[in-house]
């Protein structure tokens, strides 16, 4: 068996890395999938459901002679490991991460990675669902990941990562890390916190009256059900954009207030139909 | 053939009213349907989609001897047009609606509808996508109907109406115009305000970044392509319990805000936590 790449190495088996682990294993992409992480028995699990070739709690064995190297675990600790294994890899190697901010985990890695081996990605798949019960053999397959790479970031690599993410299976855009963070603050990131905020707003129904709730509600707050560590993470690393959003969102709802109080219906009217038009542009 | 109704008249013939007339026809659960509306070719689209035996633009003829008259038109049409067929209509009928708000409806409908022939009902079912030429079989079907009678309503005429909905599929409760006006702009007004709200911010996104948006943002705003007549007449008539949701979510949104700013990882964590388990309520 001829295999693109020989060892590639997964650092946090959640949802996430997981499922690529088993796409890069059952596609046969790569020869070794080394998943490592802080939790034995939860590695095991991942070892179990084919997500990995070989596990290990042991970062400077995980990431050897790795030809890529996938931090995959909440954005905030990101830095921390890719500090850690820095000292341990091929200097041919290229690291990179799966986390949904981007700006604050460039700069910050930037700081001690002289070498430019790290050029930061988002997969832009994922579930409300996490954890490595969940993975999915096509969480990646059509989806879009955005590259970061920094102004001075090897061109080889860039290259060489961009065709990573194509083997498995997505279609590949580069943007700046401020642009990224700019635009999943307003498509991904706040979303979430609406979702968040909209379901919280509606406990007493949701307790007494859940035969009323009909799927509207259902699927406006599908996203709700996500995990609190991740997401808290993205809300406190991408705060400057989803403070801007939020405040934008206030204005918008203080005026549709005002409009509905005032009975303004020309207006009301012109606020639903811009939302309808909006909303079928993404069918 | 035995038919449980012989005569139901339906008034306006979109995607509930024609759903409705399809469905009493598919099932034999009634002999005639009659289809009312203002537009005659409306209308004979809505004979060829097998939405009602016959079809006129004839108040007086349409409910002329009829058992049940379904008023299907928005909100705030509905009481000008049971006024009108009070005058015509057999005083053992029974008048309906499918309105989705109720307490401003009933009230008005009090002052004239001397003889209680007039029963609210709310079938909490419907789409994203209005009109005739979207109406489905199975709209109704595992629904939850419900109907609002008032204290001096006709006790055989709710348990009329009652047997008429349970006939089309649905589960029915009864709340007071009131109670059901509170629950339903929780669930289900106040969301679509949500969702509205939420694409108009992401214009920009939108028409420039359409590859970059994902399932979540689209399933947090399915909603937003409803149809602005309808919702518009939704959002005045059921304006009180509205703007105090809207109150209720701008302080949470204030509040979240602040937590973010702040770094309250803890707080945060756990509204996100509180949230998900609201969510997993309603699975």
């Amino acid at each position: 068996m001829k295999y693109k790449y020989d060892k590639i190495t997964i650092i946090g088996m959640g949802l996430m890395g997981g499922s690529l682990g088993r796409i890069l294993i059952k596609n046969n992409i790569a020869k070794e999938v080394i998943g490592c992480g802080r939790n034995i028995n939860r590695l095991k699990i991942a070892l179990k459901k084919g997500a990995a070739t070989s596990v290990t709690i042991d970062l400077e064995k995980a990431v050897n002679e790795s030809q890529i190297i996938i931090v995959s675990l909440p954005v905030m600790l990101i830095p921390e490991y890719v500090k850690k294994i820095l000292t341990f890899v091929n200097k041919n190697c290229c690291i990179t991460d799966m986390g949904s901010v981007k700006e604050i985990i460039v700069n910050e890695i930037a700081k001690f990675d002289k070498e430019r081996l790290f050029i930061g990605s988002h997969p832009m798949v994922g579930s409300e669902k996490a954890g490595i019960e969940n993975i999915k053999d096509d969480l990646f397959k059509g989806g879009t990941c955005i590259i970061t790479p920094m102004k001075n970031s090897n061109h080889q690599k860039i290259k060489f990562l961009t065709s990573f993410w194509k083997d498995v299976g997505m279609r590949v855009i580069k943007m700046t890390p401020k642009q990224h963070d700019k635009y999943i603050s307003g498509v991904s990131h706040f979303p979430h916190l609406v979702s968040f905020a909209l379901i919280n707003c509606q406990k007493e129904n949701i307790l007494k009256r859940k035969e009323i709730i009909g799927q509207g509600f259902k699927d406006a707050t599908r996203i709700a059900a996500s995990n609190e560590e991740i997401w808290t993470d993205i809300f406190i690393a991408n705060k400057k954009n989803l403070i801007k959003d939020i405040d934008t969102y206030l204005k918008t709802l203080r005026n549709l207030k005002n409009l509905i109080k005032k009975d303004k219906v020309g207006k009301i009217k012109n606020e639903i139909k811009n939302a309808k038009k909006l909303r079928g542009q993404i069918q």
